[in-house]
């Protein structure tokens, strides 16, 4: 594994010679409630994404570290960038991958409101350059969250400032969590929700959607742990034919 | 001072109420040499405007690490984005802090192929919203280098994993450094320079430009005080009469 | 209920002055086995908007036959527009919408390659323009389905040439459907189907999902029975407010 | 000739693998006064291409429903599409249709305000992909219309909601044409027309450029027949060398 | 009248503030023939648009040199502009002059493929700022060329390097025009000109469509001064109510 | 030599089979005090292109007579293009050469705003077509300035309606300067200037920077001489090794 934000240019050019994967974490700039700070997402991310890179020996980059996220800027903090946006950063760093002779870019996502773009730039990466992209949602998360936490989600697979991203952040940096703010909310979602263009602070009060109060570093661990070893299945499933 | 990467949304919403002023640092994943990472840029950027958020009582935004840096391709792990890319990310951000009601944004290039799609964002931000963006590349840099240093940089305020920025590096983040690895290289630049599309890596080989052997982090505690001074004065006048 | 496909423009004036809302189809122009047409997307959210317009005293649109059907190109006869091209497609008829003074749009949407292009859309003309666009991705669909359909779809929620497609079009339009080309084809989807960009044609034969040989006109009557109702009850909330 | 509203894909297949020809009507949402429906362009120019079709085996694709009516946005109940969102849906048409092996594209257009933005595509598509487009605007239609109808057009080659137009549409679709509604109206047309962004409404009252009344389907069918004729000669021109 | 090339920006601002009128000439970088020079639109529609501006006493803008002339990009020495970026240059200018408290933009128009982005340039800035252009494409040419003239055109108003423009040239860049060189052509069009992207050098041998050998300067005169006339009198008809 | 708008098509295709290099100078519409045309950018751009033109058998374009010129619109008469269309005008005009068959491309730039649209599409256009752009900002003026001049610039490389200018305008347009009218400024920068969106017109009254008054054309002639010397003498670099 290599980290590029460590490395050096020679060190790279090595890997690049062996067959380079580079493991792309993106997260968001944007509100987790009282206890957790407005980089969560990237955090996350940038977790599972390294681990990722040292089960594949995949380059890691730096990590995005603002998604889109428009439908929190209603709280404080939170700053998106437009899907548009998100998805030239993709382009232009699949294409300068291309380029360079890597093999192929494995994205780990953090953030639900960036899948779009990842998607759609790894789309038009593959007719454009024929360049290899992989993206993943923390695959395994439903099940593990189901199996390892105490609490319900706020909404089916929605994990926010929840038991589920506390405890992977009481993993991953625990000096970033304030768990003496941690309360839980679980937000009545209008009906309408998913159909019109909606902002969370509408009807979400403190940013947290479920539980928090119950999360502990282990939990978190284990979460970890399970999405990677997911992750890592699939990695090597898509890099086995390429 | 609030670092955005640490803060929750509710501390960032009590110091907008304040008037928040964001600051913002813009570097590059760009080769440096054999002995410098490629992140140099970003930390550097970062390193000085952590200290002028301290200084000016500011908000530090998470650092672009990612840059135009197309002239450096050449070597390997040199990742650019576009200037369209660029510009949009600073127009997506500048316009994100306008509607959350900062005061006004500074952006802190450590890079020199972003100046352009800054101070264009900062123009069309201004006529578009007319939210106010302050842009430093490292002012008073040359005078204090010409001070500091010992070694001449390769070409005049051409620094470049030299001197002045590895001395820099060692101020900021010395495990990032391999100072056995540091060699002076001073490439003839062609006469056409700055006048056709020109990859570096066609006249220099090592990456470095000038002699970073001497480099000390006391030389780059120097060099970044001076800047940040220099740096504070400019921000304090252009908030004074905002 | 007007359908404005027949419609003349004195007529919607008057119901422009008595607060109009627009329904909006969309659909696409995507292979569906041996046994329904192209245009089956197309045809059935036509047939369902149709239901909606009568039921809330909505304007009916031309429906949008051709839809983002990327993934089907392998197929003859798949055309897709890209997804930019669908966004300035639902942004221009919004923004003549809003200008023309209709209270609402309600969009159909029948191919699930549309909703990201439609709900951005949505997202942008309420920030641009304040202009209220409502969404619908067959509501109650899944749970419909598995009430009224004796063969399992494929994948969760995943209905293409199916059982359940086919008996919609049954029940809409069985002049088009082949019920002796209709055969059942339960394709082994790849492990990281949704993590790259694959082609649907790499895995699936025929072009059915699932097993549409049981479909009958009235299990598609009961399905769009189900739709309508429960996309008229969220309509209804999405108005009660504007 | 194939309908690609009905046709299934396996049946497009075996066209394509015989040198289809795909032919695309494009209309618009448009006022056409008290008698005619808002689809008057589109279901003219279906009906021209339907029969062009017929006459050289070609492959009818869904009508493009929407056009560019910007000067008749002042009427109620038109809607009209950018000139940059037209020339999108015929790039990506034509784009898609040069990827599936088709071996032309020959487009009918029924409304004014289309044509720049499909002769713009159709030289682009030329110069991006060489796949050949042909696009029609009725020709032979002012001698026709000449020999033909009784009444005078507004203005030398403008046929909107005239005896030219009510008579075609008598012959295609009777059911959606009002004759009781039918009354002339001869504008006098600003003597800056064309030379400045002018709404028809500021000068045109009932939305009818001429004289409907004498309209007959018989008339409506020679008008057609001799359009069909006219393009027919030209389509095969176009094809002989192709 | 003002000549912006010659003026200094005192004399603007004075002028604008008594209600200046803008007049730009847009030509082209186009082939004609042997014996007209590159610059023939440009010149013609200076050499027009200064006599209006005379006329008018409006301020003259330095013309548009180039144009869009793809259709003749098969003879050496034309270089075109795309449509955007026609379009992008008047936005700007037109933008710039509303800002500056310009009273209207007056475009002459000297080249065919300038139309469009020139009528869909004013229409947007009409939208956009409602600030008023005006475009003339020659207007009573027709009329003039019939009744000056001894040849005839090689297609109904297609004048190009022919006794209509020759004798434009002559009247006001003599000693532009090789007279000797000039010699008649009068090609054959394709029966499906303008029905597909075709390049004129495809039937078009010497660059010339008619007979420039009978051209001279007084015919020349004549027909400058027919359509000065006819323009001054529309521009006034366009300003009047302004 | 051959001047583009005087020389016609054939001429050029000769030119061309030779390997012409064609010569485009850029300039701008932009306020130069009272003594200075607007056109004083484009006058000399192209005064020296001509030079340069001659020196090495090259093809003079039509000079492109707007630029960026934003931060002088606060006085009357500045009108600008964006950077995007300064761009895009480049970007057309350099694809249209490498498709005709030019050997290169050398730009003089007259105008600091045009640098970096300039740059950008020198760079854009060597990675779509690998057609070499060679651009030029008055080579060796500093010096010139410093050798020939009596009168300091405002600042340092910052010329404009100073002397330097008015003596290069009186060497090439005399009739074009009204040394009546020159008087000197020398206005005071603020200390953030360049660092913020700040337009000229805060801090300086008569458009002027420095003293014109001691012009003459001797010296404009001798810096014209100086910085075509050494532009003829890069180009020559330039085109060595193409």
């Amino acid at each position: 594994m290599l980290d590029l934000h460590e490395a050096t240019s020679p060190e790279v050019g090595q890997a690049i010679s062996k067959g380079a994967v580079a493991v792309l974490a993106v997260g968001a700039q944007e509100q987790h409630g009282a206890h957790l700070p407005l980089s969560t997402d990237t955090v996350m991310a940038q977790g599972v994404a390294r681990r990722i890179a040292e089960a594949i020996g995949g380059l890691l980059l730096p990590p995005i570290a603002y998604g889109d996220a428009w439908n929190n800027e209603g709280f404080p903090g939170t700053l998106s960038l437009s899907p548009d946006t998100m998805r030239a950063i993709f382009m232009d760093i699949g294409r300068g991958l291309s380029r360079s002779g890597f093999r192929a870019l494995v994205i780990v996502n953090g953030h639900f409101g960036n899948r779009e773009p990842i998607a759609l730039a790894a789309r038009l990466l593959k007719q454009e350059t024929g360049f290899p992209v992989f993206h993943l949602d923390y695959p395994g998360m439903e099940q593990a969250a189901n199996d390892i936490c105490d609490s319900k989600p706020a909404a089916p697979t929605f994990y926010h400032a929840d038991e589920v991203e506390t405890s992977m952040m009481l993993a991953l940096a625990p000096h970033l969590v304030r768990m003496d703010k941690a309360a839980a909310e679980y937000p009545t979602f209008p009906a309408t929700f998913g159909m019109e263009a909606i902002s969370l602070s509408t009807f979400n009060k403190s940013g947290v959607f479920g539980d928090p109060t119950s999360s502990t570093a282990a939990k978190g661990e284990a979460l970890i742990a399970r999405i990677v070893d997911e992750s890592v299945k699939l990695v090597d499933l898509f890099l086995s034919d390429r």
